[in-house]
């Protein structure tokens, strides 16, 4: 027998998670829009030329890649490479084709600019939990806006997406890349060392500040130097953000954290855990400023996160322009809220049974009024009509009720 | 300079018009849903074998192919071909995928099923005038449902869909894929010259009558059954579906085709134009029963389309199931409705103006409370207000009007 499962790492959605991905995007796109975010788009497809000079990392090994087509895809080529047979590439993440559009249309957009998207990416990553190959990011970013507000207002509206789909105890946890450079060299590192560094740092949370020692001596660190980053971070770790001033932070990194950190609490009424924490890292590169995580309880990874790459549409077009987003991930969110069997207001789905010698513009006519409160399917009635129930109702999920047009009554399956 | 436009055939979608774009996806798929259709979602990518085994046709050879990654991919084999490198295509249709889903996922779905699917599909296409790369299928199909009623349902819910997007004056063009059949049968060619023959009726609307003679005369038929199908032709355009039974059409097929057009009629008060139209072929090789196109005035070529398609499921999966489908275009309908400047119903969106020294959590607050009524979104005044204005509303439409938080007024800018 043929096998027809959907390929590794992609997933056929049934009736009742497709229902459910659509009403969670549908909340996230509606809570974006009215915190003044605009939806754009752009292709799935982009030329590997440009993908290949963003600052993916491991994302460019991960990507799918096309073939080319026709007449200039020669295999005879003595010596053929990678580069001589493929063309454009799935994107990987939404920022980097975001950055391509700017560039492109960066006449015409207004200063700052404000967009939403909301769509496909893929990585072919080794399948896992949550992990898919095919996955909905869904990115908030504002282009051209420096002032701290820019992240206030990004942050706001994300703490206002989440508690719209139920997440009312979240965590938040803020960083800045500036203030890890800064106890990095305090602690005596060279400016070279640091992107090492951090790659380690990274892992805080996971190997504590013991396994992190141990790392920085396995990478060949100077002892004393890797002693006093600790002894920093401890410090750090104790004292809050008022210690960072000690080590080299700038007063207005530290006040621009305290500035987001008190309005963030205050406009949330103290609901959310939002704080500094050091160890908040970001694998990406191009990150200059302002880092964050979401979490919430029952998931151990971020749920959504984000951060400022003010350099980094420069690097990839030229033109520059200070930037920032924060992105919710989308397979955890949707993951978390079907395995708490959160429900969401949603029309009811009534199948309206009839039989074949029935007046059909009689049986359309009641559908019709049906529809105004109900989705309404037609079904003629089945031989087995208890299989029938079990299958739409129960198994598949298509109907919650159903209605018997000869009965003129209505006939509750589930609750 | 470097080139930032999205690949070939791609496009890029300004606020406004991803703006539009979602409110006519949105559209459609309520009405499908209240019409009880149910939501599935199958992946992007597919594998090449399976989509080799389906009767694509031409769109096969448009396929984007993705290349096989790590170590399964081997440059130096020799005698490289094609299939040596690949491994996925970006899915042409949805049918293809939906036939694999319900294949995958029989033993769970109810019998008839009723999907809808509403995604991206691929095709490396010449680019043209409303024929994109990348674009949205707009499908619905009910697997298990061999009664003419699939069909109405099917037909009713599409004229609905159309006219909650405000197409009010359809023309609807049914056809049989059977009627066709017979009528060259009747003319005395043989069976297997059918698809031969069915790729020249396929352009009668263009080269009319004289040019199918043409044709057909090129391809090498016999002169006297050319002449006999003319006179077929000719004689059913005078005298309709009644002439049918003449050219061994089974009284079923005139039957039920009298039955769809009749009650697609009254349920839709004679508003649009409904009719048989023997010109109606439909490219694709699957099509068994039934075949329909919708149009309407300022597009040439169809904006839905569809039919029946009873042996391809089995013949791709081994199962046996009659499909029928209804889809609507959602590229050419998107490219009618902008041009149309068709206006929906959506929240207006505001630009709320503060100064660096106002208070932040007052304007915060503010902005909370219009963000009932409005889509809001904050901006720290700019230096050059009149250029702001310009962009932000004229050029990108992301805000409708902007308001100033220091002045407490709105400054209408549009209507």
């Amino acid at each position: 027998m043929k096998n027809f499962n959907p390929i590794r790492g992609t997933y056929d959605y049934m009736p009742r998670e497709a229902k459910i991905r659509e009403i969670i995007r549908g909340k996230i796109l509606e809570s974006y829009q009215n915190n003044g975010y605009n939806l754009i788009s752009t292709p799935i497809l982009e030329s590997l030329d440009f993908l290949d000079s963003s600052e993916g990392g491991d994302n460019l090994r991960l990507m799918f890649k096309t073939i080319k087509r026709g007449d200039r895809l020669d295999l005879t080529k003595p010596d053929l490479s990678e580069k001589d047979i493929t063309e454009e590439g799935l994107r990987y993440d939404l920022t980097v084709p975001l950055s391509r559009f700017y560039a492109n249309n960066r006449n015409k957009l207004p200063n700052p600019f404000k967009a939403i998207q909301m769509d496909y990416a893929f990585r072919a990553e080794r399948p896992q939990k949550g992990r898919n190959r095919q996955f909905i990011q869904c990115d908030i970013d504002v282009f051209g806006d420096s002032s701290i507000n820019a992240e206030l207002e990004l942050l706001k509206t994300t703490i206002d997406t989440y508690e719209k789909l139920g997440f009312n105890n979240l965590t938040l946890k803020i960083n800045n890349r500036e203030i890890l450079n800064s106890l990095i060299l305090s602690a005596g590192f060279e400016e070279e060392s640091i992107k090492t560094i951090c790659v380690t740092l990274d892992k805080l949370d996971k190997i504590q500040i013991n396994g992190v020692m141990m790392e920085l001596i396995e990478k060949g660190f100077d002892m004393e130097k890797i002693n006093k980053l600790s002894e920093i971070l401890s410090d750090v770790k104790e004292r809050g953000v008022n210690s960072l001033i000690n080590y080299g932070v700038s007063e207005k990194t530290v006040l621009d954290l305290n500035y987001l950190i008190d309005n963030l609490n205050k406009m949330t009424d103290g609901k959310h855990n939002i704080m500094f924490e050091v160890s908040i890292v970001r694998g990406q590169g191009y990150y200059t400023g302002t880092i964050y995580e979401f979490y919430t309880e029952g998931f151990g990874g971020a749920i959504g996160a984000g951060g400022r790459y003010d350099k980094m549409i420069e690097k990839m077009t030229g033109f520059s322009v200070p930037a920032v987003g924060a992105s919710i991930g989308f397979e955890p969110v949707t993951m978390l809220l079907k395995e708490k069997n959160v429900m969401f207001d949603a029309k009811e789905n009534l199948a309206l049974i009839y039989d074949e010698d029935d007046d059909i513009l009689e049986v359309f006519d009641i559908k019709s009024k049906l529809m105004e409160k109900f989705n309404v399917s037609l079904f003629a009635r089945a031989k087995n009509m208890k299989n029938f129930y079990e299958k739409i109702v129960e198994v598949a999920d298509c109907v919650t009720s159903v209605k018997d047009y000869k009965e003129g009554k209505e006939i509750k399956i589930l609750n």
